[in-house]
């Protein structure tokens, strides 16, 4: 299998920024547009797409994220927002760079998601990230209008060596995360701390982007755990 | 000196465009956005300059690009189309990442320079440049919207370390061409060769891009092979 990347608009209002992302996508060598929960794709989005008018057309329409990562192995979301509270590991991001270098060398389907123009990936969304990247931008005004957004991180992760070490799937880091908190409720850690703690274990194993091979070796652990806990 | 970048538009022909690109401006925290020849600023640009209107506000109008490059010490041109030919010069381009490298620790004002829409910067334009950027993109898809190209360009140059070594400006470099020609000139060298040659050097001290006390040096040195071989 290759790297292969997509891009997921999770309700995008304005054709005209769609048409901009297929158009960015061609220019970098991709062609799966994913829209998710609404598809703008009128004279708009066909006059910003200019060369790119078959990405347009081959755009596939779903109803919401869980449908567009369908199939995917990792699953990338951005923000705007930087983090300030330390505990807080929804939005802890790396920068696109980090993420590049991350990602060089791994294969697998890889999702790419970008939020609502106006406020962008919502809490739930992004805890269904592997890992969150941030521009870095300058202090005072981070927001980036989406298809530019779309373009520093396509162009990021443009020229990735490919031939590399299959990731695990979505589908196995959930059944993986599922294991990891029946463990916490095996050893009765504090109710309240438990989302959070999963969520700093699902950013960390992101971060490291988890391979087939150490997904299973994982999952044979936790077994282990949970069953000399139990 | 600080490092300070300025925006330069060469003939742009649609607001929208002119208005994102000033949004980049802000997200990377530039403010001196240059429309060389041209200047739609209307109702278009405002819209996509969404909260950069001071930039807009602020923008300089000048007739030109040689009025637009007055005060500056290096100058970036853009470029989508890759050179064939070894011999041709005028094109010979660096990725945005090099670029970052070799201006990373320099201090000075630097001119980023994109052209038309349409056709971009002509090579009357690019010889004017230090040195040649673009971006590596798709084969059969090189053509990137203007503000996606700034964007790219914006967000690699941004963060670079400021306390550096002075380089040499515009008008310094353009005299010591001049020298160099008046010394290629001396020595007989082939005349058909010469602008290409010159071209040449102009893109090798370009990238290696040149400072101050290198400047004297080489005014220095020039001179003394000069009245040698007279």
């Amino acid at each position: 299998m290759k790297m292969m990347e997509s891009i997921v608009l999770v309700g995008p209002k304005y054709g005209g920024n769609v048409g901009a992302v297929a158009r960015c996508a061609k220019n970098f060598g991709l062609s799966d547009l994913v829209l998710a929960g609404s598809a703008p794709l009128g004279d708009e989005a066909r006059k910003a797409a200019m060369h790119a008018q078959d990405v347009l057309a081959h755009a596939r329409i779903v109803g919401g994220l869980e449908e567009a990562l369908g199939g995917m192995d990792y699953v990338v979301g951005t923000t705007s927002v930087r983090t300030i509270s330390k505990g807080h590991y929804i939005r802890a991001a790396i920068t696109p760079k980090e993420l590049a270098h991350r990602l060089n060398g791994v294969d697998g389907r890889i999702a790419l998601l970008f939020g609502r123009e106006d406020y962008g990936l919502s809490d739930e969304e992004l805890e269904r990230c592997d890992v969150v990247c941030r521009i870095p931008t300058a202090q005072g005004c981070p927001v980036m209008n989406l298809s530019h957004a779309a373009a520093i991180i396509l162009y990021e992760l443009h020229g990735l060596s490919e031939t590399g070490i299959e990731m695990a799937s979505v589908h196995e880091k959930d059944l993986m995360y599922e294991r990891v908190g029946a463990l916490l409720r095996a050893i009765k850690y504090h109710k309240h701390k438990t989302d959070n703690t999963l969520l700093m274990i699902k950013r960390l194993v992101g971060r490291a982007v988890l391979t087939e091979g150490e997904y299973h070796t994982l999952m044979g652990l936790l077994s282990r755990i949970l069953s000399s806990v139990r």
